[in-house]
């Protein structure tokens, strides 16, 4: 009941980006290549992509894809027996990560602008996703990053809302770029709370893996209450959906956050790297552009 | 009837690739390419995908990936109405590999091992191949594939058997490459049968395409009597069937007949480029590898 009485008034914080066409051979693709990570077994692999395909029909174009994200992956869940197909993989990126980490601090003692710098690390920490086709080399990317031009950058709005905020949430994507996040939790000098998932789905950041991470030494840890790849707020815990009611900052990595919040009329700020063609037409930017936007609370 | 008391006997010329994984991702990635080329209208492409992706389910891993792109194809004529999605980009590749076809013929003048070299040209225009995610640039590839080592090639053989040959066939895949197939059957310089697809699928080359490549100037042309992007022996036409079963030689071109043959005892030499993971892998080659094999009939 809580739940229905809470996500009444939040009706319109989700208008969010909606699936395309090209998102569904996709969805395909990631059930296959996360089937592959759970299990050597042909069959239940092909039994993920058979429910998968049998689903493509019944799920709304209206919908986002981190909801069928989050179908995926419990199926794949269900039919592994495995839980977290990705905890080996997500253990090794956050100990690569915070190998790096003394490094990515020393760029920051070196930074003119210290909050831009600091976005362009946790931006940089961004390819770290095993939802995506693509491979990543963490120290070659991070470099070019570091000197990328920013396709959107409202950097000016964010330092306003930054000097005047008061309740913070940092809405983490990956395992890994957590390690990232610190460096902007830590030039943002303000109390911030840390949204993790609440169960694994790819390789984004749960409670274990923030805290594996670092994040609770300098930040407040709350999971979403839900196992989407993304944030949707009428589905959040009530304890969270509490406090994004009171924010008046929150900082949206990544694109599965990004896709469920496109279209929030809630203080959002999204940093991410448009890493496929659909987010990059979506947000008029180039794929591989980087991004800090302003949601429409702001417009 | 007749169907089914002649389909008997060819029981054992099938024992064909597999469906794989990889290919069911790619099942709906052929399905939006191709529903974008047939129509604009976003919600007969979503109909389209609906449809394969409930097909998924009940289609067995033995059957092969072209009898999945018989079913995809006919999706996609049925939805959008249109008949012969490719038939603009047909007429285009036919034209651009007849413009390039003096060229062709000036190679061949010059050639040292001219049956080799025919060879290799008929591969060079397997490259036109609208089914596949890959673009290709007839001119430069052509002049690649001429001087590219060729992962199998058992040309001895197909230089013995050629000379004893007194039925050929001659399985055609793509428009366009129907031009360079001519410079092949010049070379065999005997009577070649040419098949083609009974219906438009993909841009595979039909009795209307082969008359424009100019085939019926040096090959009779026959219908294979199915619309698969293959050829399925029991599926083919009386006429067709009982070619096959007097035929001494048989040239397979592609993927699409590779795929439907691939475990055949008929006496097949199949000719073709690598253009996927998946049939990379089947045949031990790389991918881009170029082939020229002979089936178990010769084992």
């Amino acid at each position: 009941m809580l739940r229905i009485l809470i996500s009444e008034p939040y009706s319109n914080y989700n208008k969010p980006m909606r699936t395309y066409l090209d998102c569904i051979p996709c969805f395909l693709k990631q059930t296959l290549n996360t089937g592959r990570i759970a299990t050597p077994d042909e069959a239940k692999i092909r039994k993920m992509l058979d429910v998968i395909g049998d689903q493509i029909k019944s799920f709304p174009t209206s919908a986002t894809p981190p909801e069928m994200g989050q179908i995926i992956y419990k199926t794949i869940r269900d039919i592994s027996g495995v839980d977290d197909p990705y905890k080996a993989q997500k253990a090794v990126h956050i100990q690569q990560s915070l190998a790096i980490f003394p490094s990515l601090q020393d760029i920051m003692t070196h930074a003119d602008d210290k909050l831009l710098t600091a976005i362009r690390i946790a931006i940089a920490g961004n390819i770290i996703d095993l939802g995506m086709e693509k491979s990543f080399d963490l120290k070659n990317d991070l470099d070019k990053i570091l000197h990328q031009k920013m396709a959107i950058c409202d950097i000016q709005n964010f330092k306003s809302q930054l000097i005047k905020a008061n309740v913070i949430l940092y809405l983490g994507d990956n395992s890994g770029e957590s390690v990232f996040d610190r460096i902007l939790i830590e030039a943002m000098n303000k109390p911030v709370t840390y949204v993790v998932r609440d169960k694994p789905v790819i390789n984004d950041v749960t409670y274990a893996d923030a805290i594996a991470s670092g994040i609770d030494s300098i930040a407040d840890i709350i999971t979403s209450g839900s196992d989407a790849p993304g944030t949707f707020v009428d589905r959040c815990s009530p304890e969270l959906q509490q406090l994004i009611k009171k924010a008046d900052l929150i900082i949206s990595k990544g694109q599965g956050n990004f896709e469920s919040l496109s279209e929030t009329i809630l203080p959002v700020f999204f940093l991410l790297k448009a890493k496929c063609p659909v987010i990059a037409n979506h947000l008029g930017v180039l794929e591989d552009d980087i991004v800090l936007k302003q949601s429409n609370f702001f417009a």
